[in-house]
């Protein structure tokens, strides 16, 4: 889409300042694969020594980057790497041609960068089914090469976006015994969201210095509870990747440190939230809290039943504080659930409890919490202890625009 | 709504002239439940010796009305019958109140018709946790009962409408060895459909002579194929209702009659898809026929992940031959997938196959046959033999603005 969408309502006031990430230098071109006169190929390239860890969808129609990216992930090398990702082609039920245009653009960075082609790792998002032209891409490698900088990094967000309206980042220092270690990353994300995993490409980049199987345990885990806990249309896309780098530059090892682990899932939670306030069409971030269920299992069902429903979503756009819709949407879900244990606040506000609207609950007061633009729906099962938090947004008129006109 | 929302452009012309069904009797009466100038209460009374068999939501957070009817459904009685419906408010989620609300209701129903309360069938529709002003109901009892006629069928259907906006019959007759015998059905559905099982409330008359449990083994079979294979949302009401009613009044035993049971089939198939066709916002009626799958489990999963995907229900809206979000949709289904033996058609235009667009397949070809009404997405897994067949509607800016806007 050359035209730039209006900027969600949701999305903050600018692109934030990251740090650098000494190690990792980016570059960006306008190549032309499907829209013109922008950015679509961005190139990241790791220092020797980098670590390299990933979560991909699940899908069973991923496309051949994705089944590129998963057989490259598990090895460990002391070999340079690199990333590149392209927008506007998903390269995605492309058949045989997918292959070879996933092995032509890796092929052609590692020859141009010196590096072994399992460590290029490669991307691309957009259209699913047309073939890739992957002859635009390869043809700039060496323009990409020439322009690698390690302060380019917004621009490597801007790149890779598709319907996004906002470029996506986050950033986090943290002190280990007197030295900063510090994470920057990229997102991009707009529809086709939902776990495993949401549409999108998310590139996060560290100097800490870790073992990649220590670096892969914790980027599974903590991708359950950030991307993989958002949905904005509970479509999955055939082309979803995280890939986290640490380059060791900063020379601290983040061996078991809290600290590391709490500054990286905070940077995935908030590129995850971002993907979700950039959810096409959204005017309203919701966080769907569950607690009380019988496992945390049902939690999640129970919290992506809500998060998924077209007439929760609804109700959310028209500030309706319509909470028979959760009971309908706990209803379905198949998660165990008793209806007259049930409780359901609107942020401070408790609508229901006991199997019926709680007597203190005015509707005034449902009402105008609906109208701030971040939501918190919290539903207590009161069967056990389970629990878990998810993010969607809602569903409007601009959800339908975007994607009854704009074929992505 | 006290206003009739416009008529769905998939409505037939008119409603079809139903065969009368002797030993049924209707009346409908404008109570003011929640609407005003029009009908919202509808009874209908079944002579000595019908058998009632039904079909009920599964969800865990159900109506009283619908608890009640299950607890009554399963018993053989030689006493007359009776069903009342109202619109307006589901009287669900409404604690102990909605158990008395059910109680008042079939309670005045049996005395005033001199039946017994258990032979008392009841269901309500329309909005979530607000109590059932059951008084202004039981207050129109003698005057339903006074109303009652063989052939207002019709006005029963306009009666228990929400936000559909038409009113939905369908019958059938069939010569058994020289006797006729009849069926007449209403149905009342438009959002929060889905199985299981539709937001819908559903009444099936026929004067055929048959067992209770025969019919119960036939209804719950049949409703697999048709009521619990339509999806407008993906959302599940709390008061899906079937009921199904035989009075014997033919003479004519229909035991292990295959042309009854294609008959059943046909209104039942019928209703659901008027419910389809009066889908909230709907402008296509769309049939997912998926083929060659697993098995028929993986075959109704990967139908339901395709007419429940909000990106392929937009691009139907946009008459946009988007096979690609068909394929996003198989592979986020989780049932088995080969992506490289997928093959896709829209009508009789083949799009995709051995994972990559058809090399025969046109653009134009797909677009021109978007544009019509009625759409048929066929895919074959090119596994085993599993089959199934689901059937659902677009999703417009319609479905936004009733839903963003009406507390249904």
């Amino acid at each position: 889409m050359a035209d730039t969408p209006q900027r969600s309502p949701l999305a903050p006031e600018h692109f934030p300042s990251l740090p650098l990430i000494r190690g990792v230098s980016f570059a960006s071109v306008q190549a032309g694969v499907r829209y013109s006169g922008r950015t679509d190929v961005m190139l990241a390239q790791l220092c020797a020594g980098s670590v390299v860890a990933g979560a991909f969808t699940k899908s069973s129609t991923r496309a051949a980057s994705v089944l590129d990216c998963q057989a490259k992930i598990g090895s460990d090398s002391d070999a340079g790497a690199a990333i590149i990702a392209n927008s506007g082609n998903a390269n995605a039920f492309t058949g045989k041609n997918g292959i070879e245009a996933t092995r032509a653009v890796t092929g052609a960075v590692a020859t141009s960068l010196g590096i072994p082609e399992t460590r290029v790792f490669s991307s691309s998002t957009g259209v699913i089914g047309e073939p890739l032209a992957h002859a635009k891409i390869t043809a700039k490698i060496d323009e990409l090469k020439g322009a690698l900088s390690e302060s380019s990094i917004q621009h490597a967000a801007e790149a890779i976006r598709t319907t996004d309206t906002f470029a996506k980042g986050s950033g986090a220092q943290i002190d280990v015994n007197g030295t900063s270690v510090s994470i920057a990353g990229i997102a991009k994300g707009s529809g086709m969201i939902a776990p495993d995993m949401a549409t999108m490409l998310v590139y996060i980049f560290t100097d800490a210095k870790i073992k990649r199987a220590e670096l892969q345990a914790m980027v599974s885990e903590l991708n359950e509870v950030t991307f993989n806990s958002i949905t904005v249309d509970s479509d999955t896309s055939t082309s979803d990747s995280l890939l986290v780098a640490a380059t060791g530059t900063s020379g601290v090892d983040v061996t078991g440190s809290a600290d590391f682990r709490d500054a990286l899932h905070s940077v995935m939670k908030d590129l995850a939230l971002q993907v979700v306030r950039d959810g096409e069409g959204a005017t309203k971030l919701v966080e769907i809290q569950i607690t009380g269920a019988a496992n945390s299992k049902d939690a999640r069902v129970h919290g992506l039943a809500i998060a998924n429903s077209p007439l929760v979503k609804t109700a959310i756009a028209g500030e309706d504080p319509n909470w028979g819709r959760v009971v309908m949407a706990i209803g379905k879900s198949g998660a165990a659930a008793d209806r007259d244990l049930l409780s359901i606040s609107f942020g401070d506000v408790l609508v229901a409890e006991n199997g019926w609207v709680s007597p203190d609950y005015k509707e005034g007061d449902g009402a105008s919490y609906m109208k701030n633009d971040h939501l918190v729906i919290a539903v207590d099962l009161g069967l056990s202890d389970g629990k878990s938090t998810v993010w969607t947004c809602d569903l409007t008129h601009g959800y339908i625009t975007i994607n009854a006109d704009y074929r992505s």
